[in-house]
């Protein structure tokens, strides 16, 4: 096992009815701005729940932002909330809006030339303002990390950052939340959460059985309860499970003392920067083609995870992988996702205006072993054509 | 799945070499005071660390904390600590010193009465000296939650305490501290480690099945690794298991949202108080007596632990719980652990003594169910006979 260093203060407030329980979570006397996206949250009953818990504040809001939270909408509910000196942020929403806070609170104390360098330049963020949320999407585990993503869109690029500083103080995890989500925004959280697990576990043994362990329990959980939640995204319990397990999977417990991976976020992402394509798909298209191309080195991790979460036990080795790899791509694709770029009408156009803004960024050593560079990228790119 | 309130936020740093990182988490000028047991870290090199790593800060020292740490002892620490005005303690040992310095620390700010209610009365504690630890023997899990317990001498009375005051800022787990530790003790550990888990695992399905697979993978890290734990404590990717193991066992995470028991902690106590019995020696005496007088209602998880755990998949309903209910015993047993009153020459006059003091105390509906009443406890005992 490798050495590291595990933290987590976030303070999970989970079950229905809990939206309630916000008004002990947040300092008495706290200038709130809730944060929320298109509007969902005003046809479920979830915005007037919170404004009932929060009745006792004084409270702003900032609606819009948008998936792929755009760097140019924050900056704005950033300028509001200075005019309206919040001391307080409560997200409410998906990966998203969590997301889109975080970078909203990073950028309220921040004392540099320009908020845009926190995710260009990865200046360190030394305060937030603090901020708590309710969960209403489960998928990207940012309701219990402290990191994001931006997105800008006049430059068309996509980043991450994080901090010590942008845990949530609290999250509100009520599967009531959910019950009105559209399938697709279900089988893509399915599908962002199992991609979180392997990106964490496929890699290569260090002598770690628990954390593999811990990572075939979330994969097992999404495997049995991602359809069941598909089908009939009104029992509570199948929602519960799969809001817990999205949670789990990227909260740092799964990740302790082992390597991971990563790359396939890392050029997810530019499909989503350049063509929209929602976050999981890219995740479910760069995945497959990336795990066959790297079989090789993740060979050991791959035949343990077909055999534990896909009971492949049969067959030579490569019968096994080729099997493993089949049933990760069946599984993505009986959720509704399409797994090849051909399928989003991407071509390798894209592939070669990734390939470029790699080279100019001076992208290198992606993956657990930094053995991914740049030609690799197109190789896995244009397996997954 | 149940509704359920987590929060954890001590820090972890793992790994060889990491006693010196404390230096940085410890606030500059806190006047320290280092607590320990009996004197083990001045022969394997932890204490000499430790001083190392504070020789930047003034420095006291509290040695003698005995295991089932005594009430009476650890008052002492506090009227020394208070004499050299302490601002932040160091507990460097195992569950009894991390407990014992959990109690002092909270005794430390107490305001009322007599701090002994902090135990006996379950006073709220509503605050506490802020200390870390620096762990050496996995076991108890205490480096990474909230709880302790106390034994008052002269009452022969072994009561437990929790608040969120009492977390430690930080923990220290170095496989290499527990390379010189007795087979008795890392037996001891893993039993102790196991039970917990069984304690919040054994009760009764309520769909949650992400919690459920979580328990199984400590209890199959500890059942795989144990053995090569008390054969080899030297190994250190062994020892780095156990102790992650032991610390997970009872951190919260495997907890929430499902029901929890106890019973056999509550019992087994009352072993140590009277008989001086070592804590996880009351639990592999407890738990099988308590396992069988339960199997009814506690029959879907005990089949489900027995196959996924143990490989019992095969026989009659009573067959496969029986072959479940001795591979436990074995296994307790395998690491010399002996599980029957009778192995420590205890009889039934123990039984009736501790019936009696249950019956003073008015104890009544333990275990998930709240369905063990004195009778119970008294059947449960005779059975481990």
């Amino acid at each position: 096992m490798n050495n590291f260093t595990f933290y987590n203060p976030v303070k999970i407030l989970f079950g229905k009815g809990q939206i309630s329980s916000i008004t002990k979570e947040i300092p008495t006397g706290a200038r709130i701005m809730v944060t929320y996206g298109g509007g969902s949250i005003k046809k479920n009953g979830v915005y007037d729940q919170v404004m009932a818990a929060l009745q006792d504040f004084e409270v702003s809001e900032f609606g819009g932002i948008e998936p792929n939270p755009h760097y140019e909408t924050l900056m704005k509910a950033v300028a509001l909330a200075k005019e309206k000196q919040v001391t307080f942020f409560l997200a409410v929403g998906g990966g998203s809006v969590i997301d889109g806070t975080k970078f909203i609170v990073a950028a309220m104390e921040y004392e540099g030339e320009n908020p845009w360098n926190i995710l260009a330049k990865r200046e360190p963020v030394t305060r937030a303002t603090p901020f708590g949320t309710v969960l209403t999407l489960p998928a990207t585990g940012s309701e219990m990390n402290s990191g994001a993503v931006v997105t800008r869109v006049s430059t068309k690029e996509k980043f991450s950052f994080g901090s010590p500083f942008t845990f949530p103080k609290f999250s509100v995890l009520d599967p009531e939340t959910t019950f009105t989500l559209p399938a697709r925004q279900i089988s893509n959280g399915i599908v962002d959460a199992f991609s979180h697990v392997l990106e964490q576990y496929l890699t290569y043994p260090v002598n770690a059985p628990l954390q593999d362990r811990m990572a075939e329990a979330i994969l097992l959980t999404l495997k049995e309860e991602g359809p069941k939640a598909v089908q009939n995204p009104q029992d509570y319990d199948t929602m519960a499970n799969f809001m817990w397990a999205a949670t789990m999977a990227l909260n740092g417990v799964i990740r302790v003392g082992v390597p991971t991976d990563w790359a396939t976020h890392y050029i997810g992402h530019e499909l989503t920067a350049l063509h929209g394509i929602d976050h999981a798909r890219t995740l479910a298209i760069v995945f497959p083609a990336l795990l066959r191309y790297k079989s090789e080195t993740k060979k050991e991790k791959l035949l343990q995870y077909g055999d534990r979460v896909w009971g492949v036990a049969s067959g030579s080795e490569s019968e096994r992988l080729e099997a493993t790899l089949q049933a990760t791509v069946d599984f993505f694709e009986s959720l509704g996702i399409k797994t090849r770029l051909s399928d989003y009408e991407v071509g390798e156009d894209t592939i070669n205006t990734i390939i470029r803004r790699f080279e100019e960024r001076g992208v290198k050593d992606l993956g657990e072993r930094a053995d991914i560079q740049i030609q690799d990228v197109k190789e896995i790119l244009t397996l997954s054509l």
